[in-house]
């Protein structure tokens, strides 16, 4: 789908709801607060005091519109209009957590929209067929209880194992998720049944520089990339670097370095969409000894499952040759794998088409970064609305985005919200 | 000089001292015990509790066998005869400290092998034209505070702010020295007077492998390389290894990974012996953020000068082509610059003689490896021989020669030392 298509079949319209602007970005100003660190981001970890405070901020924001805010067992934020339908839910929002030393609009940005959303139609008299729905998920991004995407996955039944959740000093997760508003005991309870999710609405910053290179100011995201980490360990000979001929040599510190290239050489050559090594930890690290071990992340991302499958292949045959050519062994082993999800294509048509009659140009992405979408995928239509992130960047204190940019995000979910909420399905 | 060249002068005599064979050994074995770790190695910092008592144990060796010990302001070990000439000194030995996990022979056997060489020459009622003098040398590896060849810059006057040196826990190193038998208020005093020392000879271990592969038991060192030491620091960009596309990174790893790389071809293209680099530290060194910086170390070694110096031209060259290729920028700063030392030519002579007529097959060697005889080289002439280690391995507890070689090493220094006390001269 191109913009210039969805354009042309659409004019632009005055009529329908409008986020109160200044009242969204005040609402992000203030939720920036909870976490704000000194490099000027934001260090907001999932199940911490600055979660917690900022949980307490957007309840008491909630019931001041005359909303019902509740926190589900498993902490997330669930807030509903007082007078319901009796419908299936358009849920929308994302993530309250941060990473550390992040920035205040990932994850915040989807949820303070979300809230705006729903303020607004719930002060419309209009009878609806979905209930519109918001819910600020806990701990997506894993930054102390390394399970990742813990708010979701207990909404749609997928967390695996909560009672052994511990964060990086082995401290149980019972007591953090109490202070959250949560309860391990009735954890189950988060599932929502079968059928009472219409669709799955995501408003999130891009993260990467497709939207902003293109010049073009809404996302209508097609994909969110799967995911391949391996650990590669490779094992060669310690010695001394002054007396060891190089011809004798079983360097891991070279070898790694070779490793690092056939990654880079794997999305270069068009295998999967990136990779990247992260994390590369020689041993013993000292200046004049030849390093006997180096661990290594090899991380391989593509929308495409049976890509990311064949790049896997060819990323081993690299890692092979290069073990057979410098004589050392190298393990690679797979830690996690997430699978590539495709957004709903009505859902597509209905963000493009609230896009369009806004008169705000937009155009298909894949996103590279993992949503709560992802997994909300397993229990409804999901659809994701990207603005541009300044520079592309995301996951450090210079994330940005321009106030009229963040504005038109929460435009199209609203208009995108509201016609599916009148109409009750997705067309 | 090959060793069928000096076999074909020389035929094996059978006067002369000999070493105790097993005092050596035991003695090697017993100062194993100082410093015993549980990888079956030694670790034996300068400076530390184990360092300190090794010493203690030597001076009692030493006392037990009539010989005169006394700890110079640097903590250097210095052991003479009780009656001795007016000559210039002819100083054997090496260093009593080790790395953290090395060793038993690394410094140690040459310290041994003096004390044997000093015991038999002293048991012989024999003029001598210069007088033996063992010394252990302190520090030498700068395991625990950095100022790697203590002992022997202080006795060649040539230790710089000594009063400045700290571990890197920031202690000073008085205390430390105090517990040596050493005092840091008359460090001065270390050094020897100018023309007080006829010649230096070392005893070590090869710590590499071409003795081993010559099936060669005596190695005559001709040279002990020289040593250019630099840290690069990698400048990219940060960011999500999800969302940044190929084109657009400044791939602080990947840079890092083609400098290792360069650094290897430098000597595998020969333009200078060995390169290694030994530590690699990326940040924030996290499996899916592509990493902003990466320091590293680049070590350049050869036994020529102007050799070393143009590979340091042709590292420079390489990096500023990576640079320019990846978009990032890359310092490269020399931190520490260790100039090549030839041996002195007549020692050489004198070492392999002792060797031929020993009936042991001897040829020359370069050092790969730094020794306190190249600090010794400003005052005096120097001679090293070298014994083989076994897979080449050294700084590591799987260090080993075999007996009969640790003896031989021991004969042909002493030998050479016999002949050179007798003659007053290097012939």
């Amino acid at each position: 789908m191109s913009s210039s298509a969805t354009k042309s079949r659409t004019r632009v319209v005055t009529d329908g709801p409008r986020v109160d602007g200044p009242r969204l970005l005040r609402d992000l100003a203030e939720l920036a607060r909870f976490g704000a660190d000194d490099r000027g981001g934001v260090s907001r970890p999932g199940f911490g005091r600055a979660d917690a405070d900022a949980r307490r901020h957007l309840i008491g924001r909630a019931e001041a519109a005359g909303l019902a805010a509740a926190v589900d067992p498993a902490g997330n934020l669930v807030v509903r209009r007082r007078r319901r339908t009796a419908g299936p839910a358009l849920l929308m929002g994302s993530h309250l957590d941060s990473v550390v030393h992040g920035g205040r609009l990932d994850g915040a940005y989807g949820v303070v929209a979300a809230l705006e959303a729903l303020r607004v139609l719930a002060g419309r008299d209009e009878p609806l067929s979905w209930e519109p729905v918001m819910v600020a998920f806990t701990n997506e991004e894993g930054a102390r209880f390394p399970q990742a995407f813990w708010g979701s996955m207990a909404l749609t039944g997928e967390l695996r194992d909560p009672r052994r959740a511990v964060d990086r000093d082995d401290v149980p997760i019972a007591g953090p998720l109490r202070e959250a508003g949560g309860d391990l005991d009735r954890i189950a309870d988060a599932a929502w049944p079968d059928g009472s999710i219409g669709a799955f609405l995501e408003l999130h910053i891009e993260q990467g520089p497709v939207l902003e290179r293109a010049g073009v100011p809404i996302g209508v995201v097609t994909s969110i990339v799967g995911r391949t980490l391996f650990e590669a360990r490779v094992r060669g000979r310690q010695g001394h670097a002054g007396t060891t001929p190089m011809d004798m040599r079983r360097d891991a510190m070279a070898t790694a370095a070779r490793v690092v290239l056939a990654v880079e050489e794997l999305a270069r050559s068009g295998a999967c969409r990136v990779a990247t090594v992260g994390a590369l930890n020689p041993e013993p690290n000292v200046p004049n000894v030849i390093a006997g071990q180096v661990r290594l992340t090899a991380e391989l991302r593509d929308t495409d499952p049976a890509r990311l499958g064949a790049a896997e292949v060819a990323l081993r045959a690299a890692v092979d040759r290069i073990a057979t050519l410098t004589g050392t062994t190298i393990e690679l082993a797979p830690v996690m794998r997430a699978t590539p999800v495709a957004t709903d294509a009505g859902l597509r048509r209905v963000i493009a088409r609230a896009g369009s009659e806004l008169g705000l140009p937009n155009r298909t992405v894949a996103s590279g970064a993992g949503h709560d979408a992802q997994i909300m995928a397993s229990a409804a239509p999901i659809g994701m609305i990207f603005v541009p992130s300044a520079g592309g960047v995301s996951h450090a204190p210079e994330e940005h985005t321009g106030d009229r940019e963040l504005v038109a995000g929460g435009d199209v979910l609203l208009r995108a919200a509201w016609e599916l909420c009148r109409l009750g399905a997705i067309a």
